[in-house]
């Protein structure tokens, strides 16, 4: 067979402050593959399916010097993400052509992938589409499910704070959070998503863009678990309005990733309250609750008993776009672009 | 008997930044009290043998709409802290005059109280002078050790951190975290008090002020358990020289307590290297270690296992001045008062 145009999404320049579709990420049709002949050099070929667009990606997007979990892009190279990929061919015994793999993958149509590494195997589900395996089944619902195992030690009755609630992270936590018997204060920022928090059993959900998240915490608190996604002056009111022996699970601080982290000042709380703050990283807690998440969550989400809230574009040139959009949190629900049906 | 002079240490004024001895606080000789028959209403005169004046107390000197853990100090009224008294006569059958008690007192030298209530009885050591159980066998002790055991989870072969090194509570912390295997760098404000730390086992000690602690933790770092007494761009170098799962144990933050907090910007690293961040606050562990540490410190102290230093002043008349002293870290050792003799 000819080879085929592998259409790529570039990591084109370093961002000044947002990213910039076109300037920050371009749209490359310059390369080709032989998806019959091209060599696997003992690994295997893959056909992307989704591709899931994070707010964590723009922590990514860093000059090499700068250190943290997860490696900077690299200039002219492809953005990479979690996604879900068909096996086309393989030289690995292992991994079957027909197989479906999840985890970090490069954003391009086709990739040729040397190991399992950082993958992992999943089984179509009868009734949940491949988008779901990166949103609500995948990282940011694992985020959601073992943060919230491993850190709340939430009780029946305590109140939780859970900001950017109607995302993909923070719509589970209010679930988790319900199902514990916990009262829930959420927060989302347009009005359209209030009301996808009180569908998903928010007690109290407010728009913080037009409602002071202070006078909330200050009539509906003080709160016992804190979800923050957020950082900056939501945790400084958080903080304050923290009730003894508070649980803080911190998440992200998108309100600093493009623009700078505002300094908290009223770390002080942390003492006179007792409080403990922990940092919920996914991959760190993979191995202890993989299991049981894939064991359980899918199930409930097929069964709605979870509830989630997809915001789908289609094709590669879209991604740059819905980059923008998660950072200003212009999306609806869980941002996922498919790529290619199967 | 004829009433005497009871000498009291008045709150006169909220401070602008550092307390003013004369100022904040005044030296007050208007009161008298008839030892032998001043009304006890049920409760019990007792006589101040010593005080403790630490950092903490600049907390207290606020104006009463600011909430804190501990009640704010009533202007015109006596300072009150940690000390030991002798009971001197007693309407309660529960109090034996002769007894000592233990607790928050009044900044005079007597006092008429109510209840037992925050109070405890203590035995007379027979090696122990009263100051020691005010430091290293009072608040400052038990601060260090049941912090230590409830939050810092430290293992044999890991690293700590600990600030403010040469005062009550970082020594015993130093000196925990070598009985536990640790690596310990610690760091305080003077060439004379990085000595004591050396003294006390610290394998790396320096001079905050003439040695640069970012450059110190590159070096000796990374960090997995960060002591801080300090707060402000101490607990940012520990941020970016923790390592991942570190344990922060928050314990005070006086960089910021008579000039305001700085913001701290870097709490990302939280979330990159899924630390925990716990508040040390002492009042709140008691129940669950106060027989342990009465049982088992007070004895380690007397036999010379523990180390530990004090700075001793007499009279109340010195208390503005040790105040002032221990704010800006010029005391060398537990800042202690000595009121009377028994």
């Amino acid at each position: 067979m000819a080879p085929v145009t592998n259409v790529r999404v570039l990591f084109a320049a370093y961002p000044k402050d947002f990213p910039i579709p076109g300037e920050t990420t371009v749209h490359d049709t310059s390369e080709t593959i032989d998806l019959d002949s091209a060599p696997l050099n003992g690994g295997f070929l893959i056909k992307t399916l989704v591709l899931s667009v994070d707010p964590y990606m723009r922590g990514r997007m860093r000059r090499p010097e700068v250190k943290s979990y997860a490696a900077g892009f690299t200039i002219g190279a492809p953005l990479a993400g979690y996604g879900v990929a068909l096996v086309l061919r393989s030289d690995n015994p292992d991994v079957a052509a027909g197989k479906y793999v999840y985890g970090i993958i490069p954003h391009q149509e086709y990739s040729i992938v040397p190991t399992m590494e950082g993958l992992l195997f999943l089984e179509k589900h009868p009734k949940l589409p491949w988008t779901v395996f990166v949103g609500a089944a995948g990282m940011p619902g694992k985020t959601a499910y073992m943060g919230w195992k491993e850190y709340s030690h939430a009780k029946k009755g305590e109140t939780a704070f859970v900001t950017t609630g109607a995302g993909p992270v923070g719509s589970l936590v209010i679930q988790l959070a319900k199902r514990d018997g916990l009262k829930v204060i959420a927060s989302a920022g347009s009005d359209e998503k209030v009301q996808f928090l009180k569908d998903i059993g928010a007690d109290v959900a407010f728009n913080y863009k037009t409602t002071d998240t202070r006078e909330v915490l200050e009539k509906e608190g003080p709160i016992d678990v804190y979800w923050d996604n957020i950082g900056g002056e939501i945790l400084e009111a958080a903080l304050d309005h923290a009730n003894i022996y508070a649980r803080f699970l911190e998440c992200g601080m998108i309100a600093g990733y493009n623009t700078g982290q505002k300094g908290i000042t009223n770390l002080n709380q942390v003492i006179s309250k007792s409080l403990t703050i922990s940092g919920v990283l996914v991959f760190r807690l993979h191995a202890k609750y993989d299991k049981e998440f894939y064991d359980t969550v899918p199930a409930a989400l097929a069964a709605g008993e979870f509830k989630y809230n997809e915001d789908v574009s289609r094709g590669l040139e879209t991604v740059g776009d819905v980059i923008l959009r998660v950072q200003k949190g212009w999306n609806t629900g869980k941002a996922v672009v498919v790529v290619a049906e199967e």
